[in-house]
């Protein structure tokens, strides 16, 4: 059978596998619900992207990992072991990266609005850069860069207005958005005449995200082609030499065993090409030039092991699986209709003969996905969800008063543990 | 100006008050993101429905908070103090219930996948009711009262199979559903042939919920005859009484100032007239009758507070304004489209001649409600939120590693914490 990761096998005991380990033994141990990643899936997924950018891009380049995706000490220190760049999107973030030992001068500060507390806590940390989503927060920026007289390396936030009409997966980069400053209005030149006018502030580049899970080569070249243009436009109009370029992520990563999904090496090479291809056309230095994958970083690294509960079998109707978690640990399906691969892993080669509706914990009418293939499962069994080290952990809640589940990450064939099992003391504790 | 509940006021100075203490203040005292609530509002809400089971049905009766909507400690005080019972929905709020001082005699545990660790936590501390989802549980709770020799008290969850396609809200109760034992296919009536067969378990009643926010008494009394029927059925087929009858929740509240909602005493009326209607029709004596609010009990006391970041106004398409919350600590309209009514509240008697959509401070295209009415406003302003006491901070998840918000509750025109406000340390507190 074709598993969706390269970090799942099936050993000769028929059993699912992460990074060469036994699940069934990591849930005895750990116990259920439970989150087991991979490090080692991690960090080839980091070099596949890093490879891919040497391989094509002449010019300077970085590849920085958006850390809202999966964020925990252990996953910075793996990102700095790997030479990364990292991406926080809040004050909590950047704390969390800090703990774990990130130098400072590696964070890209994003997010469309920052408080004050946080960009505070970005200047006096010093770190890489701090991307301004509008005008109103570029003052800011200033203001606070004014307060202790220090310089904030920025860059902004640009709009492309690629149109989600066209592809229905780009959500973010189009003109009706609450990101970036649009291009099309002539709102961008302007951020930029602004931010080069501001105290304390040192534009280094521009930089937009047009959305999640792009499964086509067309809206990214589209992208570069326009922000490359609007740095062309910018030498002109004001002579002025943007040296970064950031294009954000937006690589669409499978999730079933049949998707069709672009390689790491096509996507950064057709972002690549046309970047070169379009500087070259407007007679540009090539600009420094970042990505930022965070799913492709951590989603097929990462699985969801529960323990069935009841089956539930409704004739002629559909059968339901409760597991020991649900919406707390994976709300994806109730959010956005997200589809999983499920197996069972202490019977991984049999067939998947059975057909079932996956149900959560949650006193709701919640799922984690509906008509889904399994081998034939009883109560009692383990469950795995394939895929899920992206957007589960991080996006965990404690509704219903539920604890999130530990991280278990395998590191060489040795586990441990990168986040410990909220308990129900840890969920009451801000009770007074 | 109409406010959506009445907890709220205005002030001589126009600005908006809740339980009579002006919000600008608590905003400056507590800062924001910040839940505020209303204990008065709760308490009326808790008597609105004990008057009207007291004024409407001769037999003994119960409410039944489903604390799911909100739980902390001073919550489950202010239950307790109101002379209700109280619903849990996992070991966690158990925890919290008891650690709020519950006496277990008043705490009903519900949930379609109750593990055995939660299992026997309940039957060691004694609680009232185990409400059972299925034979498959039945069965675990019958072993596990056998562990220490106890007697579990249980009522069956039932699927009445009230048919969705008729209303739209009702989500829980029909034949399709992870939830509870279905009449209609015989499945009930073997459940309870089990239930009085098992050891250590001891049958009291029937338990249904058919969902949420429905707004007409039909499906509540259609379901109210359908369940007094299950027990009259029961009586003639194995010659047993089932004392409790539980109805479970579903009252609409409002959320929007012109929605139409019944009165709580029109929803209990229909309810009570129809359970003693049917009893009288089946020669059955009046049972003990529980209803189980929650959001009704919370909703229109709390409010959420926020401060403007950036107004972002893209002309002729809309005008975002960011707050500094988000998803993370209202994820209703990501998860249902749930709407909200919003206003300023320091110039909360100007009138609302703005149109905005609220997006919250994710990294991610998520947002708090499109196209909403407001007063002219400006980064800078609070913004408040109404009619968010349930399924909010029930609900909240350190996404993007966003700490949770404080509750203040306001007692008497105090302000006191009710929860503290979540920090960095907290947010990375489980990270090895």
């Amino acid at each position: 059978m074709s598993l969706v990761s390269g970090c799942l096998g099936i050993n000769s005991a028929g059993r699912l596998t992460i990074g060469g380990v036994d699940v069934t033994e990591l849930a005895k141990e750990f116990e259920t619900p439970l989150y087991i990643m991979d490090e080692g899936q991690i960090r080839q997924n980091c070099r596949a992207f890093s490879e891919a950018m040497a391989a094509s891009y002449p010019g300077n380049w970085a590849v920085a990992y958006a850390s809202k995706a999966f964020a925990c000490k252990h996953m910075y220190r793996v990102i700095q072991e790997e030479d990364m760049l990292t991406d926080v999107a809040s004050g909590g973030e950047l704390f969390t990266a800090l703990g774990g030992g990130l130098p400072p001068e590696s964070i890209i500060f994003h997010g469309n609005n920052k408080t004050d507390e946080e960009l505070r806590y970005a200047v006096k940390t010093g770190i890489r850069r701090v991307v301004a989503n509008g005008t109103e927060e570029l003052r800011r920026i200033s203001r606070i860069a004014g307060e202790s007289g220090r310089t904030v390396s920025v860059s902004l936030r640009l709009s492309p207005g690629i149109e989600p009409d066209t592809f229905s997966a780009v959500q973010t980069g189009q003109l009706d958005s609450k990101f970036g400053i649009p291009i099309e209005t002539g709102d961008a030149m302007e951020a930029v005449r602004l931010a080069l006018s501001l105290d304390g502030v040192e534009l280094q580049g521009i930089h937009c995200h047009i959305g999640s899970q792009i499964f086509d080569t067309r809206p990214f070249t589209m992208t570069a082609e326009v922000m490359v243009s609007f740095m062309a436009k910018v030498r002109d109009e004001l002579s002025f030499s943007l040296k970064e370029l950031n294009l954000g992520g937006g690589y669409a990563v499978r999730y079933l065993p049949d998707q069709e999904v672009l390689s790491i090496s096509d996507y950064v090479g057709a972002i690549t090409k046309t970047v070169q291809d379009t500087a070259k056309r407007h007679g540009l230095p090539l600009p420094e030039l970042v990505i930022e994958p965070g799913r492709a970083i951590v989603a097929d690294a990462g699985i969801t092991v529960y323990t069935v509960g009841s089956v539930k079998e409704i004739l002629g109707v559909r059968t339901y699986l409760s597991v020991d978690g649900g919406m707390t640990d994976n709300p994806r399906y109730m959010l956005y209709g997200a589809e999983y691969d499920i197996l069972l892993p202490a019977r991984a080669l049999e067939s998947k003969t059975q057909t079932v509706t996956l149900a959560g914990r949650c006193c709701e009418n919640e799922l984690l996905g509906v008509d889904m293939p399994i081998q034939p499962v009883k109560a009692g069994d383990l469950l795995a969800v394939l895929n899920t080290g992206a957007y589960n952990y991080s996006m965990a809640s404690n509704y219903n008063r539920v604890p999130r589940p530990p991280v278990v990450m395998v590191r060489e064939g040795k586990p441990f543990l990168a986040v410990r099992r909220e308990t129900w003391d840890d969920v009451a504790r801000l009770d007074n």
